[in-house]
């Protein structure tokens, strides 16, 4: 659905006074989380442009001042009274501007909480209903649920304001609000990224403006935390369900719509008051006037946003690269290293890292063994070469050859196997941290959702690092970013060669990833269900999969979780990834039969 | 308070009629996660065993089927019919007998629930209320509340069934079913250890029972489940709040006593009907008359049960003994290997896991450097030979050197460091995880909770292993367990001077922990207030602590939550673990000052 944005024009109400058109304002920022001043210090910049806009009110995502998820953070008092006070300088800066921003309120217990500030105070404060307590939300463990449903008057214009879960809750708190006269629902979130989300949530934004004959906006938060990407997109929708703005995707962005409070106004009068319902309970209304607006002059014109669309894979891309990018530098990093073994994982792993940090923030180490091809080694090297990153090569067999003769007595008698294959990759993974404790880099791993579903992986080996950044991509998907990202460039910077080989780990002469595995064009379909679905091995059988194939997998799966508990946190970008989104007993008997 | 048992007497009621006392079961049974036909078959055994003892009820553990707690595994639809179809076979033995057992329920979304069970069927179905989301617990995660205050009717006495939380809450359900009519309250448990909880546990039952005038029947789960272990000591308690019996601490057991249910009933009329609300809703009861009883014949007599009180000491011991002997078990392992420094923590870890596992099911290894003294080695020869275990002696020097020479060129002109030092933890953790690999050894890690809360260990390295099994107990505590230890035979088992020593990582010339750290006798208990009290640093000098010293713990706490959350599953011994206890950032710019 396509419309014009409403801009500035000015419509008479039904007693012939003259409603303005309502400016709003949404900043998506990236906040961190515990860093309460530095938030704050980014707040009250929004805060001045959006009031150099002329902007009537100004919205900020979920837990803005605290970021978002603080997790047991919040269950140190003092981190919820510097937050508080952290909210006094915010509202400070709330002059000639109405702030609605997001901290943790405390009253006998605490609350996940919006703060409407004007004159330099809080005017009213909301606390958010609907807590979100599955994949990967923990609310309930933190926060009592709110009660009200007041709605606000800000410069004459009835605003109801609440927070992420209740807005998506169909018959929750937006539907009271509208029936208590808001014209204006103001919805401030922290939504994380995961493929199809920006589609959904448009639906849901346009559902809630019809349903309520009201313009909603949905302000959602941008930036990595952790294994959550925030993508921003927020969205200002009218009571027609257009769209009238709209954020960028994985970056900060503050967005201004004019809204025709008017329209809306009509359109319920049109719609015999359906909207007010007269049964209901009666609205707290909290009239705040914000002195110095409406602004009166003549406004800076409001640029419309247009519309960025997305392919599944340009977001996936985008949000591996914003993950990456926030979880090296919110932790005071600035270099990365990557063990580069001449396959897709590790080569999409070191150019993303290479997007999102600069070449010269990307050590690529090479660390060939016996098994190692000369083939794997080319690839690597023009890798680097295309990416402009260093590059170490340290062969292992040293190390190898003495772990192998200071076992000899433990293992005589014994034949190889994967033993001796889990220790190259060990020695590849000591040698990885070895050049993190040194250097202080980051180690990125690079294992795919596929291996580490069925732990076709090595503990303390290929699987050591800060975080594994396609924890959560399948590697069918793996592929589907290498070829897009080579065709953003005339030249491609993954080696064909390495995107046309038959995946190997190399840690035995002629070993391929399907001497162990299924196809992965088999395999990932069976994980999805397996792992993301919920579905058991006869769910999955009775899709169409061979049984033998499917048992192998759910054997597999559930034989591993706990080389997944010892990983590191993974970039969340499916609707369920593996980390705090799946928890799953280590000790478990249930064997999905 | 000590009581007498009140065995199998009768009292005349006010109507001249007979009530004879009620025989109430208890099994408190060792389940396993997900194995939906063992924990059947084991239920099974203790109704058949209970109806031997002429028991009218027998109640089991919270979510007795499926194991507590089932985590992610009730998001599989397949696994809730599968556990609804084994509660039918448990209904199927409930004859001659009523049986109360934890199961989850599914009706429109899923409960925790337990269900009432006599002539063969599924007679009632109670929903838990309270759900606890907080610590460990994930409840709300997975199921809905309850609403139900129904009680039941058994044998002509009135019984309120409720789940755990029900009964810790105060105005809780207790009170509305005693309200109902119920002068037996059957609390089924899934209760999880930790220092104290015992005492906390018979405050609250006796509470519970004088306030509500009722027998109170809490009935706990007993065995390790990955960082949980649940410690029995089930309490059936009179409505005067005497101990009429109680579970042993650790172990499986049955306990059983006959209920006066007449004096309940006397006291009730001599309290002037208090304990009936005439204004409350009125109850609907369910009458389970069950075939066969009331037992008319001569009963076995019941065997008063003894309590039995630990030292606190003494109840970590055990607990620790007992989270090892199941997850070993219970994930179908048989040995355990342990790395031995001639520390203190290796020598009480190898200890309990001889003393859960026996001799022959523990190898220690010895991984000597050029760093590594000659006491250590003769400290850790008289360990093992003291345990009875094998011992397997390997110098890690060459590949330590082959480390150094492979990095001799990326560590060109740089100054020797903690890099060094964690190489050789590395190293002697892939020794570890080679054995582990080549013969099915479980590898235990011995950090304790001192070190692992500051980050005092190599991630990859001495933190490698499959559990954990010091990590919640802080470094002062293990000195505790190995003197007690020590002392329960005539020759001490962990060698003096491995007691003496001052402690040390051996990973440099001459390197003791208060290099680096305070002494333990002042970090514990700053750690104590930081990690599990939630104070902050100006709290904690407020305490009397120097402040620099706070200030240092704090940063490091706050500086390796990364290493945390990828170590081992530890065993949860304090009021907060390690672990899903503790649910920090790893992006987490707030300091805490």
């Amino acid at each position: 659905m396509d419309c014009e944005p409403v801009g500035g024009n000015r419509l008479a109400d039904p007693n012939g006074s003259v409603l303005p058109p309502f400016r709003l304002a949404q900043a998506q920022i990236n906040c961190i989380v515990g860093d309460l001043s530095g938030n704050t210090k980014k707040i009250c910049h929004w805060i001045r442009t959006a009031r150099d806009l002329h902007a009537d009110l100004v919205s900020f995502p979920e837990l803005t001042i605290t970021g978002y998820p603080p997790e047991d953070l919040v269950l140190k008092p003092q981190f919820i009274t510097d937050n508080l006070n952290a909210l006094q300088v915010v509202a400070a800066e709330a002059r000639g501007i109405v702030v609605v921003v997001g901290f943790v309120d405390r009253r006998r217990s605490i609350y996940n909480a919006a703060a409407l500030c004007a004159d330099g105070q809080v005017q009213v404060i909301h606390h958010k209903r609907h807590l979100p307590n599955y994949g990967v939300f923990d609310e309930k463990r933190y926060f009592n649920p709110g009660d009200a449903r007041h709605v606000v008057e800000v410069n004459g214009v009835t605003i109801g304001v609440n927070i992420c879960e209740d807005l998506w809750v169909g018959h929750g708190l937006a539907r009271a609000q509208a029936r208590n006269g808001a014209t204006v629902i103001v919805n401030i979130n922290a939504s994380p990224f995961q493929a199809g989300k920006d589609d959904e949530r448009e639906r849901m934004v346009r559902a809630r403006a019809l349903q309520n004959t009201a313009i909603v906006a949905f302000n959602n938060l941008v930036g990595g935390q952790d294994e959550l990407v925030f993508d921003g997109r927020g969205i200002i929708v009218d009571h027609t369900g257009c769209l009238l703005a709209k954020g960028k995707a994985f970056e900060e962005d503050l967005i201004v719509a004019d809204l025709d409070i008017q329209g809306v106004l009509d359109a319920r009068d049109r719609k015999n008051r359906q909207s007010k319902s007269p049964n209901g309970p009666r609205p707290t209304v909290t009239r705040v006037v914000c002195s110095g607006s409406p602004y009166s002059g003549s406004r800076v014109p409001v640029i419309p946003a247009t519309r960025e669309v997305l392919t599944p894979v340009d977001e996936l891309y985008r949000a591996l690269r914003l993950g990456i990018r926030d979880y090296v530098g919110k932790n005071g990093f600035s270099k990365v290293t990557i063990g580069l073994s001449g396959g897709v994982d590790s080569a999409v792993t070191a150019t993303l890292a290479v997007d999102a940090l600069g070449c010269d923030q990307v050590v690529g180490v090479f660390l060939p063994s016996r098994h190692t091809s000369a083939a794997s080694q080319t690839d690597v090297e023009a890798l680097a070469e295309n990416l402009g990153i260093a590059l170490h090569t340290i062969s292992i067999e040293e190390p190898y050859a003495a772990y192998l003769n200071i076992l000899s007595g433990a293992f005589a008698e014994t034949e190889m196997d994967t033993t001796e294959e889990n220790l190259q990759a060990r020695i590849r993974g000591d040698i990885l941290m070895a050049l993190s404790n040194k250097f202080g880099w980051l180690v990125l791993s690079t294992g795919n959702k596929s291996e580490m579903s069925v732990g076709y992986a090595t503990l303390y080996g290929d699987m050591v690092g800060g975080m594994a950044v396609l924890q959560d991509v399948p590697k069918t998907m793996v592929y589907t970013v290498a070829a897009f990202r080579n065709a953003l460039m005339p030249e491609p910077v993954i080696p064909d060669h390495t995107l046309q080989r038959a995946p190997t780990a190399e840690l035995r002469e002629g070993q391929t990833d399907q001497d162990s595995l299924p196809p992965y064009a088999i395999l990932d379909p069976i994980l999805k269900a397996y792992v993301e679905g919920n579905r058991v091995v006869a769910d999955i059988v009775a899709m169409g999969f061979d049984a033998p194939t499917v048992q192998q997998v759910g054997r597999m799966v559930d034989g591993c979780e706990y080389k997944r508990r010892q990983a590191p946190v993974g970039i969340k970008t499916t609707p369920r990834a593996l980390g705090k989104d799946r928890r799953m007993p280590l000790t478990n008997r249930y064997k999905g039969a």
